[in-house]
């Protein structure tokens, strides 16, 4: 078994280093951690999860919130026996349709409109809080920045949907929700399943690195999110919600 | 709603362009397309993914195959009532203990060993299999090299775990299971569900572009697989089951 030492989230382990010249070297690498997690409701697994350790009752919450639960006082605000297993890293799994799961969701009421600069700006920042990424090169991230642009927190997992949910939970723990005035950035590309839980989160605008879904532009459309993707550089694309953007109607 | 065209894996949508000096042009952008599938056993719905369609025999072969089936026959080797529904992006979903998912595998038996100059070039190679991601910057990519670097499949999928099931279960309907002279290769990271559906494919070399995580090494080393992290420029990093290369010893 591998040697590792180090921190939850970070592993320490020996590698060999092959040159594009076929030169050998031995080198310890950082690794992200990876373990299981067992996502439980009122002393029941609702799911296993592999997840980065740490933040564990905001991935538990976060998670909660997509499924429909009360994830702040862990009651359930609407019981749905599925007498079935979900992912953190699938929302849609376990159930029969897609529609069961919109079915769900309401638009995002609040009319928040955010300037391109503060969406430049956020999205430039977001790869200050990265730290395990700029040490592993393994890891997605999530942030929530409020509506002038500030941090108000970011979060590292090995799965992306894991990241997002430990920052929508932390915000659901603080009783912060609905999110009506705040920007969910996340690293990599954009899925349904992502702009589903900022939806039910109440997340008016969703930024990522990365390209967006065909899906995942459908859903932000109908349910009035702001789907910015290939943020870089300080420039960005806008695939759904534009009236959301100052400027642009 | 989106307006779209195109094939069936890629969709053209209108998009707003914010260039990085706040100016705004409209732009006709590619996505990847994202849709739900039901992986169906004996006319029961066991899993629903959201993958990119194509390939779709593939996919449930392989998600059958990681899950301990015959993908081939579509006969159960191993009936295992679970009750519960699984994702092909988490394997490990509806279980309530990693070692239930590890009991069912044994180390890839095969001694083949890889030279790094073979490693190299499939790796480097793997970027012409790419067609969708190099359109839409938003897919995944798994390929199936044989001992000597020779392309045998490449698919790629929105969902990291699908392209690799769509690539196994390519071979395991062409009968060539188990895959023990080839080489999978992975655009992304390395987490332990991939590991394992390359260990349930009985595959001995494992590479991807980018990082390893933890348990993927773990599992790497138990069960004898040659877990190659990094391969960029021609160069890479092992991270487990060194014995497989050649003059790495």
């Amino acid at each position: 078994m591998t040697t590792a030492s180090g921190s939850d989230d970070i592993h320490s382990v020996a590698t060999l280093q092959i040159g594009a010249d076929g030169s050998a070297s031995e080198r310890r690498e950082e690794v992200v951690v990876e373990a299981p997690f067992a996502i439980e409701l009122h002393g029941e697994v609702l799911a296993t999860t592999m997840r980065t350790p740490g933040h564990d009752d905001e991935l538990q919450a976060g998670f909660l919130l997509a499924e429909g639960h009360d994830p702040a006082g862990f009651a359930t605000t609407r019981v749905v026996k599925r007498g079935t297993l979900s992912s953190a890293a699938c929302g849609v799994c376990g159930r029969d349709d897609i529609e069961d799961l919109l079915a769900r969701l309401t638009p995002v009421a609040a009319e928040t409109r955010f300037t391109p600069g503060v969406v430049s700006r956020a999205m430039q920042r977001l790869p200050e809080h990265q730290p395990i990424f700029s040490r592993t090169g393994g890891l997605h991230a999530a942030a929530l920045f409020t509506h002038d642009g500030s941090l108000l927190v970011a979060r590292e997992d090995i799965g992306r949907h894991n990241a997002v949910d430990k920052v929508l939970g932390r915000a659901a723990l603080d009783r912060r929700l609905p999110l009506s005035e705040h920007l969910l950035a996340v690293s990599g590309r954009t899925s349904f399943e992502i702009v589903q839980k900022a939806v039910m989160a109440g997340v008016p605008a969703l930024a990522a690195i990365s390209a967006p879904s065909s899906l995942a532009i459908e859903l932000a459309e109908r349910f009035r999110v702001l789907l910015i993707g290939f943020a870089r550089g300080g420039g960005f694309a806008v695939y759904a919600g534009r009236f959301r953007l100052e400027g642009a109607g």
